[in-house]
């Protein structure tokens, strides 16, 4: 969590590019804050052909799904502060580049989740905040 | 939204089918009606050997993933009504075919989605009719 | 229903690997029971410089994204055994090779699914029986 699934034309990023997005992206989230290592990005190429908007082929367009598990958004400001952050990050990769995009969020259930076979620590607790200062997973102590 | 997911053999589409059947697809939404612009279809060949029903490989399967964002579907009618819609949209480029094929749908939540970083606009707004007609995202005047 | 998603590094898995795995995965389901053919696995190979945790690009990485549709996890004992038989399955493929991994699992609407045109049987009818006995689709007898 949460794992963002980028759909992006063939040739628009380099490996730079992608390091330095999946690093924006990774801020996001290590702000509220959360580990680091639960921002998983995966960048996928579609080929102009087998990438359609309103019926028609699009080589300009990227977009973007994410999945939520270890935090849900419950309040309008919380909504629009996440969306304001995004949008600074991905401008220089996305907007800035002439590219159309789209994203949406899903939000999946919390205690269906597992990193390196361990369920991770609930919101706040010292397990998390020992995920966050050690970046890695560890057994969790509470129930 | 929606944005399709459609896993299919190597080589199962050309260029033109998966044209043709984008364009079956968007017709389905512009009914609604929605902006044919929210439809969004990613094709993606998936080798025999990376796809297994059942534990066996296959090599004439076609699997559908569908994200639903504008709209909800209450009712059984509107169930019924849509996967008839939809299974008439398909069939000449899966069961006509002789593939097998599954499909199902998530409904996301619609205030955890931006196109080209507008919030779109709610069900029978003044603003949802003028994305309709003009086929592009325009800055939303209701709350 | 399940869908899995494997995400993995370029060259992984050899072909009987994924065969293997996906009849582990496979097993987990019937033993439900649910019918054998409900379980759908995609491995999909992801470039290093396309795959990021944390804002690094990762060649040791596995993401697993299952979709859950014919049943719901409702209890904590239910989610346990599910994770505990998952990681088993799972062992040999991914940690036992040195590989980090992360999985998680969306539950969606059961009303908002079909395969082969039809809508599949609740659980516990004597229509699933069938479908689990005969491993394939038949038409539905009850509401």
């Amino acid at each position: 969590m949460p794992l963002w699934k980028v759909y992006h034309p063939v040739g628009a990023y380099t490996r730079e590019d992608k390091h330095a997005l999946s690093k924006k992206i990774t801020e996001i989230y290590s702000e509220v804050p959360l580990p680091k290592f639960y921002v998983v990005v995966v960048f996928q190429e579609v080929p102009q052909d087998s990438f359609y908007v309103g019926g028609e082929s699009v080589g300009n367009f990227v977009r973007i799904h994410m999945d939520h598990i270890a935090r849900q958004m419950t309040s309008e400001a919380q909504k629009t502060k996440f969306f304001a952050r995004t949008e600074v990050a991905i401008a220089p990769f996305i907007r800035d580049r002439g590219f159309d995009w789209e994203l949406h969020i899903d939000e999946t259930p919390f205690d269906l989740w597992t990193v390196k076979g361990i369920r991770p620590p609930r919101a706040g607790t010292e397990d998390e905040k020992r995920w966050i200062s050690e970046n890695r997973p560890s057994p969790r102590t509470h129930d």
